[in-house]
């Protein structure tokens, strides 16, 4: 079981606290690093948790499918698996399914498709997901949830969440509450502010340990995304966690941070360093670009990361434009080491009433410079 | 300047030991990780050191070409450009060239070619050899040999081996004996042990700080290269480093240390690694076979490398055969430990009079099981 003690409110409603789970605490809001398959990419366990990370997230379809969660399961759990001491969340696979959909047949009982690994069939029910969840062990799983891809068409929205309701009942219906694993639900209802109300309202009948907003950053205009945002956190309990799944550029963790967010996953960090885009406090630097060739600083003079204790630009550079495994790996833990800076930067203004500032200090400069 | 101080000796020739060098101590006889284009594939510095190893090795022909000699000079020499603190030693180059002949117009000038990134044109003589490896500011950097694929061919192995001990006089009178970079005459002769005697004398004369034996291991009958390898040694002087270039299994390594070598590097650990072949006492495992998809255990139960204390064959063969990175990086880790820990075992045996027991006992082990 989890629980969230909150130390320190804003007036716009942020706070920052401790959220208590059988693998230990998690400071929030917090970031959790993705480590879809099981691996956060290129880096080991003690190498994310140097970066400061309190909590990462698998993907329990993925995993599912291969290595399987019954061998996962025989193996010691997902946080034996992958050498994880500390919390791990896990999504359900609503969100893959759905971003496989051509492939995919869903109805009212759950979707059926075929792995594509080896074209076995394979089915996927609330059920079965909580199952697969549980069999894996971890901190928190999320319920298996229905979306659109068409946010701003109200009967698609509607139907999907009506659909995620009626999944999250079975969910409950189906999971023991002496779990060590809990269940969060998903809030949908596309773009439209009185279907997210309905919404939550019906999940937040259902009692869930915590609820996360899903459905957001699906294509939609990106100034739709953050004022369904705003107002769909303000809809959620105050008392339970609060989740944005999928967003996470360092602006958006800001402003979410702001509104009263208190977890985020995003592949950004990771993704964006196997490409050679590395974060710095002045924005995002491509360490391809031939201007970092004899550069002898690090990323960013003001991070304390391995990377930046260690090693030059030139270095990062070189690794780079040869295409070693080295720069991803260096770059992962300079990315995510950047995120867990942030984050504990917002914590703190959150917890000392300063957050404003912060956030327009931080913005200010990170903006500063254009882009390479 | 180097000094190799010698604690045991057998009567076989084996000895253990300390090589000093400006970055540190070498315990020898040393096996050094190979990370020819300044980095060990997969490996951050820090988890190289937390492996064990003493030395590393890297590849100044290829450095040269890519960033350049000059660019790591400008961003602080190879050892901070790597972020490695201990000693470092290059190869010339010579190896490289000769394996690319084709492409190369050798006289006794030295070597011309175009660059394989860019197609620029580019000279390695023994001089620029020796430059580009002061540049980098190695500990230890070797001389530019002559080689031929046919060690077997007198009139062949004669002409080479006599171009590298002029190219070995040139480097000398060009490098000067304050030099920080010591530098390492090689051995040639093909397989003739005349041309060997004739080829060391001529050697000695130049009073190198160190030997290495090359022009082996290029295709010859194994049994040539070893009588060849065990002649070889005997050749050179008692009081300084021996250094057995390229060779490397676990076998090799133990009969070599057991005649006196003290250095050795090989890319097997590594590329092994990166193939999904893992080193045990009890033989190599290919983590990719399927027997390996539930098995809760280590790579290996009698090994404390980071890799076994905390993650299981299972895991090892999920991340294989999903192609991730963290499959190699875990994976190196391991075989890179196991050679640093054979190593130990080896200069034990030596100090302590064991060595015919412990090869025996290991390699009996070692072979017992049928490979994957």
């Amino acid at each position: 079981m989890i629980s969230l003690e909150i130390s320190a409110r804003t007036a716009a409603g942020g706070r920052t606290g401790i959220l208590r789970t059988p693998h230990g605490e998690i400071r929030t809001p917090a970031f959790m690093p993705v480590g879809t398959y099981g691996t956060v990419r290129g880096l080991t366990s003690d190498q994310i948790e140097t970066c400061g990370a309190d909590i990462l997230l698998a993907n329990s379809y993925h995993l599912a499918l291969r290595p399987g969660a019954e061998t996962i399961n025989k193996l010691g759990g997902l946080h034996r698996f992958m050498g994880w001491r500390r919390p791990i969340l896990t999504d359900s696979g609503g969100y893959q399914l759905f971003s496989l959909s051509d492939q995919v047949r869903i109805d009212e009982n759950g979707a059926v498709f075929r792995s594509h690994y080896d074209g076995s069939p394979f089915e996927l029910t609330p059920e079965r997901a909580a199952e697969i969840q549980r069999l894996l062990g971890v901190d928190i799983g999320m319920v298996f949830d229905a979306l659109t891809g068409l946010p701003d068409d109200r009967e698609e929205a509607a139907s999907a969440a009506a659909r995620t309701v009626r999944w999250a009942k079975r969910t409950c219906e189906h999971v023991p509450v002496s779990d060590q694993t809990s269940m969060f639900a998903i809030m949908q209802g596309g773009l439209f502010d009185d279907l997210r109300a309905e919404n939550a309202q019906a999940l937040i009948e259902l009692d869930f340990p915590g609820y996360a907003v899903g459905g957001l950053s699906v294509g939609e205009d990106p100034d739709k995304t953050m004022s369904t945002a705003e107002t769909s956190v303000r809809l959620l309990p105050e008392n339970k966690p609060r989740y944005m799944m999928g967003m996470g550029t360092p602006q958006d963790l800001i402003r979410l941070s702001g509104w009263g967010y208190d977890m985020f996953d995003c592949v950004m960090p990771t993704r964006n360093a196997r490409n050679g885009t590395l974060f710095t406090r002045r924005g995002r630097i491509s360490i391809r670009n031939s201007r970092h060739a004899e550069d002898t600083s690090p990323v960013d003079e003001r991070c304390n990361c391995f990377t930046c204790e260690n090693h030059s630009r030139g270095y990062l550079h070189h690794l780079a434009k040869r295409g070693e495994m080295l720069a991803a790996t260096l770059g992962s833990i300079h990315n995510v080491s950047f995120y867990q800076d942030l984050m504990n930067e917002i914590r703190g203004a959150l917890a000392e009433d300063r957050y404003e500032t912060m956030s327009s200090e931080f913005l200010a400069e990170f903006c500063s410079e254009p882009e390479e």
